[in-house]
């Protein structure tokens, strides 16, 4: 009887393992993740794998990489553009980028916001050496808008807080966006679209775990839905 | 009447590069810092300095010493120990870390969280190697308190997060706490207190400008704030 249990239990140990119900997963993810994205889809993620272990670290895209190369973490999530070795990349859904303003502002009054409603604004830039940000630049250029900027920084969610504390507006990640909506900010869609990348970072040519693999289907699913509301948002 | 405006505005200028009204201040801090605390105090430093310039990097605490090791900032905000060489270090006051429930947990009755509460509770822990966690973890062993723990990250704002989505409890910093309470979570005093800790980094033998000075006095007056309502909290 005991050895009967005793091997319905490796069976089941195995069966879980196989099905990516049981192990570990050791995850690394860019800030814009972390605020409360990501979390919440590793929580939902737990829920019906009572075997699995997860452990999440979080840091700027280039440690990201770091850490997947060297093998420390399993997975990474981690901003364009991508061109490490040791790595393979596997793209998520673009989302584009959004407009935050302090709640209260005048350009809230705006559906959809566009380089010239920015004209004179003080503006609170994302620095950093980002293809995204020159993007928008380049987008204010055309558009031979001025934007006052006395603060930068590389990070969306101190962008964010220093929108909502009245530093002024700005342009950033839809992810950290979301999070900061109703405390002490609006967002709106801005166009023309200017795309947030992100890449799913995998050690190269390593075997790539059940695990693993549904966690990003999970990540894939969440992404496309937010790019879903983005699209309805600038549509009304 | 031309020359004498000049000579004002010169005059102007340099009063205001003196008493710390006007130049640049590059400053970085760990994530603890950017989820909203540090943005909100710098956009108020920036209110009456309409000469000022900011930029604000984040990053773990490693690559904040490196920043400034390095000259890239000026000053930066990591967590101890901080033994590291081209720097100086000053303590900022120190702060209790919080118990960190969902809303609506059966702890939420209690005031004051202590090691025995947590029983058989899911913990999210705070991984990585700070004695910080050291200490948390010897609380818990000395009171023979076993956790079961499924998911750990480095990051309070990511164990916050997780906590709001229902994947465990924690104890956390009280900086990153604070921005997460009434977002999905319930903050509660932790006895025996352990003190968390972070350091403004100088570099080593450097000129300190009255605009650095000044602001590490403003973190210093809202740290003192934030640790005196820990102490009420505690006392109710």
């Amino acid at each position: 009887e005991r050895q009967f249990v005793g091997l319905e239990q490796i069976e089941n140990t195995a069966r879980n393992l196989r099905e990516g119900l049981s192990g570990s997963l050791r995850i690394a993810a860019l800030p814009t993740f972390n605020v409360g994205f990501l979390p919440r889809l590793v929580a939902a993620y737990m829920k019906d794998k009572p075997g699995l272990e997860i452990a999440i670290y979080g840091s700027i895209s280039s440690q990201v990489v770091d850490w997947v190369a060297t093998g420390f973490c399993d997975i990474g999530f981690a901003q364009y553009p991508l061109d490490f070795p040791h790595i393979d990349v596997e793209q998520l859904p673009s989302v584009p980028a959004v407009a935050v303003l302090p709640e209260g502002h005048r350009l809230c009054g705006k559906a959809v916001l566009e380089p010239a409603d920015f004209v004179g604004e003080p503006f609170v830039s994302l620095a950093g050496s980002t293809q995204w940000r020159y993007r928008t630049d380049a987008l204010f250029s055309a558009a031979r808008v001025t934007r006052p900027i006395k603060v930068e920084t590389p990070l969306s969610m101190i962008a964010c807080s220093l929108v909502a504390s009245g530093a002024g507006i700005g342009i950033v990640d839809p992810y950290t966006a979301a999070e900061y909506r109703g405390r002490g900010i609006v967002t709106r869609p801005f166009r023309p679209e200017v795309l947030y990348d992100i890449g799913v970072v995998w050690p190269a040519g390593r075997f790539r775990s059940p695990l693993a693999l549904g966690f990003v289907e999970t990540v894939t699913a969440a992404i496309r839905d937010l790019a879903a509301a983005s699209e309805t948002a600038a549509a009304q």
